[in-house]
């Protein structure tokens, strides 16, 4: 059996469960709830293309109705819904359950981790799938990938960093464990809604915040108040996800499985690929309208500041449980052996042709 | 209508030819026709999950049997038997066409060309797929991306190559546009069966050859023989070819016109990671078996005449035919705009974190 047919193709063991499986014929109805509002582009576009292309290649037996936030009112309750049935799927991230299971922080993206073709790579090569299978079956869920950003920037800020100290006190909406590490740092780190979130930066509430990257950054206008554009560290390939209610996996017939794997795994593709040309068209119009954005780096001093507290936070996180050690320890070493690759191919080519 | 939607659902344009659509419920029994042997790895996993894939999802009644080239001993006559009907499909490369066609040149990769994100971002929202359709309309086919090797090495030297003069005669196998670019310089380019390219590299008979990258090169034993192994600058992204035949494609009914899109798309997607997954892993012990290999840049002197030999040829080619010329415009805009997206972000953070 080939590799990739072992990965995607729906194995026995997912189907072991089903004693009456209904006929390919039977229509079949779920319903999907999203973490997002139903203008977030490309992260709603990924479940709603995975849904259109459930409908039309089940011949229009099998639909899935997709609910943003604004309508279900609960964009963070996501696994709960799907744990209890409301809804047969989800799409949100993964990282958004760390408190409720520390078992599910890493299969998002962590600090200085992965990038996304290693991440993807780890995922459906290197053990991931088994891994996240592993720290859902608690749950009664299955999880998979749900389109990646890509490398996300490391924000704006109103100020430019040059030492550590300049660190101290500043007030940054930064989510996430890279928020953790932020306020190891002396951060005072906030979450503020969307909606608020330009206000906030123009009056000064706040002195710093990252959103995503270029291609979503742009209809935030964050680059007309803050001419300082950090690049990333902190989120190399966020990874959002799909959740399916176990039991109702199984009840589908195997013919709507397989349909629905592969639907997901080509969304979540293509929305790495639709983000990426939105980065890149976002990014030249932002040049040509405020030619004086300021593309920074972390200098050294601070990036190592970053990396001890990321690794020290990590060595906690580790002792939380078995599992998310496990999965921790499994990425370290996969990124190990994929970076030396990823130096050596794309780095090493680029490095001669920006 | 949201954009991916638009590029991978089916649309009426598609299939407007349909006048007796077949029923869903009926049979369909397609040929597929590879360049590659049963064995090679991972390029014939595209098409044999793919054909998996769609036999799943339509509940066994959509087979494609994959004959690979050991079979129909045809393995560079892909295009003329899909074209003619012999195959309803083809899985090879676009760029084996351009003695026949100068207009399927540029879909595999280009030297000095996009990255694979890059140019999956080209394709699927940046009008590649656009001008694919274009360019092979007059053969009555659709083409399709069929998997990625990512970005490949220059390959096996059996000397260091300090300067320009250093290439002066050297005998390398190194095939398509980049065997002209090299022929440009001086060197002495053959094509040789890949059955005597270790014995031919062992003799002396050649000086280098290129291959892919570690994943697929370790088998072939170059490292034995060969202590440089030179980073890639002629094959960044090289994308292997779906070929369908348009007639056969339109008397499909929509649901498996879908079903065949979606899982040629998603083997196409898979065989990148799995190709980066295989790189990563063989790299690691190819360092460990033979810790002499020695990583080489061709330095700046070489790489700039590479750069210049390859600019003169694209304007010649450019000059074959409007098609060529508006598709390499195509993508060298594309380019332009992607590769400072892809500077600011997965470059700079790689920069720090090797």
């Amino acid at each position: 059996m080939l590799k990739t047919t072992t990965k995607l193709l729906v194995t026995t063991a997912l189907i072991a469960g089903i004693t009456t499986a209904a006929s390919a014929a039977d229509k079949v109805k779920w319903k999907l709830a999203t973490t997002w509002g139903s203008t977030l582009t490309p992260f709603i576009d990924a479940p709603t293309n995975m849904a259109s292309l459930v409908e039309t290649m089940s011949d229009g037996k099998f639909t899935i109705r997709v609910d943003a936030a604004n309508k279900h009112k609960a964009a963070l309750g996501i696994l709960d819904m799907v744990k209890g049935g409301q809804y047969e799927m989800g799409h949100s991230a993964s990282y958004y359950w760390k408190g409720k299971d520390i078992d599910t922080l890493p299969f998002t993206t962590m600090p200085f981790g992965m990038t996304t073709p290693e991440q993807y790579a780890w995922f459906y090569y290197g053990g991931g799938m088994e891994l996240m299978k592993k720290a859902y079956a608690k749950h009664g869920v299955l999880s998979f990938p749900g389109g990646n950003t890509g490398n996300q920037m490391g924000g704006w800020f109103r100020k430019e960093i040059n030492t550590v100290a300049d660190l101290q006190g500043l007030k940054m909406r930064v989510p996430g464990f890279a928020g953790e590490v932020m306020a190891k740092l002396g951060l005072s780190v906030t979450n503020i809604a969307p909606g608020e979130l330009y206000t906030s930066l123009e009056r000064g509430t706040i002195d710093a915040l990252e959103w995503v990257g270029p291609g979503m950054d742009i209809s935030m206008g964050f680059h007309k108040i803050a001419p300082y554009y950090y690049t990333g560290w902190h989120e190399p390939a966020t990874e959002l996800q799909f959740l399916v209610n176990e039991k109702s996996f199984e009840k589908l017939p195997k013919d709507y499985q397989q349909i629905l794997l592969t639907a997901m795994r080509v969304s979540a593709y293509d929305m790495y690929i639709q983000n990426y040309d939105m980065s890149a068209k976002a990014w030249s119009t932002m040049l040509t309208e405020f030619p004086d954005i300021k593309v920074k780096t972390f200098p050294k001093d601070v990036m190592d500041a970053m990396k001890k507290a990321n690794a020290d936070l990590l060595e906690e996180v580790k002792k939380e449980s078995p599992i998310v050690k496990e999965v921790l320890e499994s990425q370290e070493a996969y990124q190990k052996q994929a970076r030396k690759w990823t130096e050596m191919s794309d780095f090493l080519y680029l490095k001669d042709n920006l």
